[in-house]
């Protein structure tokens, strides 16, 4: 037994596919962090607007651990549904405009919930080929049949629906793409849903906080809240704290509740971790300065690297991702940046395409224009040294 | 569309399979909790040890939140590692007298990863028929195929491997039995297991905390640590807080941090829900008192049970399942409870059989012998109204 795991370990090593020993922080999550305790300029977070280490989000757990405790205790159906797990799902539905939410213990199982206990083998599921592994987890476990779509290609979807349409049928797309941080066309997408009577769903991991006139996303950013079917989420994210939810209307949220495996046989989220999503939603709700800084920025700091002659993918979020291509090149060339002190993951197959490993460039509204400035001085620099631009 | 949920949702309605609202706590998950602001003896909570609102677990919470913030920001393999990460993976090696450790952000994600990523349609898994639904969601991702055996029937488990046994194989059992709170028989599986050279794979995650010497859980209560391969477990029960994890040699652990996907796609867990489960295996370590003061409290209050005609389960540990049968009944007896002061959450189909509905009682280490003292009589009372009992 033992040969067989060193065996595929061994070829993960030599196609650059291992994942060696976690990078390891020795601080919170902001701007700059400490590695292995030397400070680093983080470059590849989800915490977009800054909130997992928000005062405000501290102090919000730290008052619900003091009259909650910690751990909830049971799963939601049976002792660990508590009032503020209530109050954030009343939140949630009215920040997306909806009529209910339910919140799941991660966006994982809110996906891998969702679309197995919707679909079935009478379904046809047409996923955009960039979505989440999330997504592709419940299509498989749903046995319905799963259909991929060119990313973002309405062209190539019509012609999929025209020749596998069936009984029932959903089109799940991410609002913002996580590896490309680029947009789902969503208007579009419901032209056809409509055409074609398509259930509809987009999972806004990536778009929530960021995107939309209140931060609510992208279906608002297109206003289009109300001819989603089903919204997915995440509060792991703009959010900073942990979970997932659905929103839509109330038969969906009552039968997901009664149906979906992974929300029925799961413990419910810490209190606490309730109250910081709360908080966060909150401040994202008032707070439009925050995003509109960072998608400036973002704006910014892209042009620069398009300007240096980086390969980077259309995106009109603070997710910038510079190509590589080649897996080991990418190593080295994010192994070269921490050494001048800026850590960004490679990210390499199956988490992306072959031969399209990169560099998940994310910023987050705690970023200072300076320290920007530096990392677009280092990567051109080694850019050049491993021949990834023209020096 | 519409129609179809509501017409599901009716249908459960009339099996009285239906799951109505939450039960929202006002209070932490304490041997007495507030229900509408009303105080109730909690009966049906996992956290059999106390620590969810430990004073200890708080104070680990709190100061690491204050360093730390809430959210990770990111997934293991990008951002969201922390130091604490590797002090609990180490802690949960030692504790469970293994090599090495992996943290999942919950139980399930941990089942579904581990086995999707094990096994494949060259495998066959023989799966106890009371096994958690995660199991049979990892069974089902993987492709292999699934073979149940008779609860805890050793014969019937030989037999199924004499007719099924493929290339690979795997024998998969719950350690303690969420809903019946006995053990699955550990040695007699192990003997099977090197017959016929079968991976073993136990998911204690009822069992930790509880059982063996230094309650790390089932396998140790049968001396047979270094003889499970796979041991899975989970951080939101006895231990308080949230999470799951996977437990064994090097080289499985390595293979699942590379290939599981519900460890790759999502965010890592909070560090303070990291440190709360620190706290609470050291706490498990030292403190013997806690767990058996609770297993000669549950053995008395099992015996009170069955003195009163009541039918309860082959448990020795904290879960104490009253059996009653009829879904509809089982919901009039756990209504009545709490109107007298106690809840204790109905258990129904499909989370157990047709037909073995139950009150699933489970006990506290800090549940006082007077607090029991009443919910005997009260059952008694309604269990002979009800006429789930003699008269």
């Amino acid at each position: 037994m033992e040969n067989i795991f060193n065996s595929m370990l061994s070829s993960l090593k030599e196609k650059g596919l291992y994942r060696g020993d976690f990078k390891y922080l020795n601080s919170e999550q902001a701007s700059k962090v400490k590695i292995n305790n030397k400070e680093v300029i983080l470059l590849g977070s989800n915490n977009y607007l800054g909130l997992c280490n928000d005062i405000r989000l501290k102090e919000a757990v730290i008052d619900t651990v003091n009259k909650y405790g910690f751990g909830s205790g049971g799963s939601r159906l049976t002792t660990g549904s508590y009032d503020l797990h209530r109050k954030l799902e009343e939140k949630i539905a009215h920040f997306k405009g909806v009529e209910a939410s339910l919140v799941f213990s991660t966006g994982y199982m809110a996906n891998v919930g969702i679309i197995s206990s919707l679909c079935d083998r009478k379904w046809v599921i047409f996923s955009d080929r960039s979505n989440h592994a999330s997504i592709i987890d419940g299509c498989l476990l749903s046995g319905a049949k799963l259909v991929r779509y060119k990313h973002c290609d309405m062209d190539d979807l019509e012609r999929k629906i025209r020749e596998n349409k069936g009984k029932y049928n959903l089109i799940v797309t991410d609002g913002v793409f996580s590896m490309d941080g680029d947009v789902a066309p969503l208007p579009n997408i419901i032209k056809l849903a409509k055409k074609y009577e398509i259930v509809t769903m987009v999972d806004d991991a990536h778009g929530v906080g960021i995107l939309g006139e209140n931060g609510s996303g992208t279906a608002k950013y297109f206003k289009l809240s109300d001819q989603i079917d089903i919204q997915m989420g995440t509060l792991s994210k703009a959010i900073g704290s942990i979970g997932g939810y659905v929103a839509g209307k109330k038969y969906f949220i009552d039968y997901f509740r009664n149906i979906a495996r992974s929300f029925i046989f799961s413990t419910a989220l810490p209190p606490a971790a309730i109250a910081a999503s709360i908080k966060a939603i909150e401040i994202i709700e008032k707070d439009k300065f925050r995003r509109k800084h960072l998608l400036k920025m973002a704006d910014w700091f892209k042009n620069k690297l398009i300007e240096a002659g980086f390969q980077v993918t259309r995106t009109i979020t603070p997710i910038i991702p510079v190509i590589v291509g080649d897996s080991k090149n990418t190593v080295k060339l994010s192994e070269s940046l921490l050494e001048e002190g800026i850590y960004v993951p490679a990210i390499r197959p199956p988490t992306v395409p072959s031969g399209t490993s990169r560099l998940r460039i994310s910023l987050m509204a705690t970023h200072t224009y300076d320290d920007l400035r530096y990392v677009i001085d280092v990567i051109k620099f080694h850019g050049k040294r491993l021949g990834i631009i023209e020096g």
